[in-house]
């Protein structure tokens, strides 16, 4: 898919889960572009000044990134593909450091709640929040922080050249982030295709369930539906829905002008191949 | 709804928001009961130790919280009432401090999430991760902390006899969380009544459409639908979802006997009055 020189912008420092998820997806041979927030990815692929840019969409514990489905909706780019990336932290600490001389653990808030448990054992030890995971742990080396671990992945410890204390330190194993790679033009898919939509419907008993017949009227199967309440407006509702095109045909195609017809919004996201298929 | 001696079980300590939802649903009389875990919320309102349990289930920005709906399907419980609650976060601190004195800011890792940008402010302050909101308010006064502040409700700064710094600190103003109230009994609601269940479905086609038919061919408004992949088979999923029936009526039974027909797992999880109605 990609070659040499491509540059795939992620959110977070070097080592940062994403970067793991967009190496895992598109190859070694990349040049990873750190953004500071999600929306810097989506300009950095939007300016091209990167050819792709890689976010997460949704974590089998947390559920759906709303704010990145905010920004699918806001900038002008496509899915291409999606990656399912199992999340295992790390204790990470300097080279010589051992568990013993830890007083204090850094990371992301989101990495301190899933590793609360297994944190739980170190009763003395003070939980320091940060705004990055792999960022905890160039604070441990830029500052030489002899008395603090990070949680991190085990790529992080690798890129700054730390050492990893522990791992598979996360509470629940099934921990999986899906990530979405998007770039400014769509692809054609060969084979079976999952689509990602979000659509508006009116208020009224039964909308849904027209909706939905779009797609069972042609036999095409849903991977995800969720409803979320838009914002200000208490009634109403936004829907992200998947849904897979097994064939080669479409169908696909026939079922979203026929949602057209209901949705007073409607924004497809993109067509890539599926996971694992 | 309840006299003086009701006792309410809630996670977290005195002055949590989830303390907050309790007395806002069930009125000042209240006994709260703080509790640890919400395993044991469930298990306090089951052995009949308090009367009610207040839990949330789903907040506007974070989404469902899938550990809740696990609870509620390990649990003999019902949901008797749900409530909208409008989460302000304050930053507080010990009666004589100021927040020129702050250092380090204390909280739950949600918390420092959603006051990412407020806190951004005071590029010197500390971050510190801790189990919950207002137990870093007691934290601060129980060991005199006065180079630190806490993140967390109005209430807790009340019930601890500190100060509120600063308030309406989180990032993003639509920030709401839905609680439930839980009982040993289920309810039977006068008037609209919503009712929330779980349910899985086969991996076929249209299954999804077959099992929202029962409540579309009967008038029932959807007001959540959510797929959920199930723990360990990649394409299984959990749906939860909430209806509503406006009229008084047997419409809800009749639809969840026919659903019963269709999925090979169904758990109503209790109707009841739906919020603001």
């Amino acid at each position: 898919m990609v070659d040499q020189a491509s540059r795939i912008a992620f959110q977070g420092e070097r080592g940062a889960y994403s970067e793991g998820a967009a190496i895992e997806f598109f190859g070694e041979q990349i040049e990873p572009v750190a953004c500071h927030s999600f929306e810097d990815v989506f300009e950095a692929v939007e300016s091209g000044e990167v050819d792709w840019g890689m976010v997460p969409i949704e974590n089998s514990l947390g559920g759906s990134i709303h704010r990145n489905y905010d920004l699918l909706v806001r900038h002008q780019l496509y899915i291409v593909g999606e990656h399912q990336f199992r999340v295992r932290h790390c204790l990470i600490g300097l080279p010589d450091v051992e568990i013993a001389d830890i007083s204090k653990v850094l990371s992301h808030p989101q990495a301190l709640a899933q590793t609360e448990a297994y944190l739980d054992r170190f009763p003395g030890v003070e939980r320091v929040a940060t705004y990055d995971t792999a960022g905890s742990v160039k604070m441990l080396k830029d500052e030489n922080m002899r008395d603090a671990a990070a949680v991190a992945s085990r790529r992080a410890a690798e890129v700054y050249g730390m050492k990893v204390l522990d791992e598979n330190i996360e509470d629940d194993p099934e921990n999986y982030t899906r990530f979405l790679a998007l770039a400014t033009e769509p692809v054609v898919p060969a084979g079976p295709t999952k689509t990602s939509l979000v659509f508006s419907l009116r208020n009224e008993p039964g909308a849904l369930f027209k909706a939905l017949s779009v797609f069972a009227l042609r036999d095409l199967d849903l991977t995800k539906i969720e409803s979320r309440p838009l914002k200000g407006r208490t009634w109403e509702y936004l829907f992200y829905l998947d849904f897979v095109n097994e064939g080669v045909d479409n169908r696909g195609e026939l079922a979203l002008a026929h949602l057209g017809e209901i949705a007073p919004f409607l924004r497809v996201l993109g067509s890539y191949p599926r996971a694992g298929s």
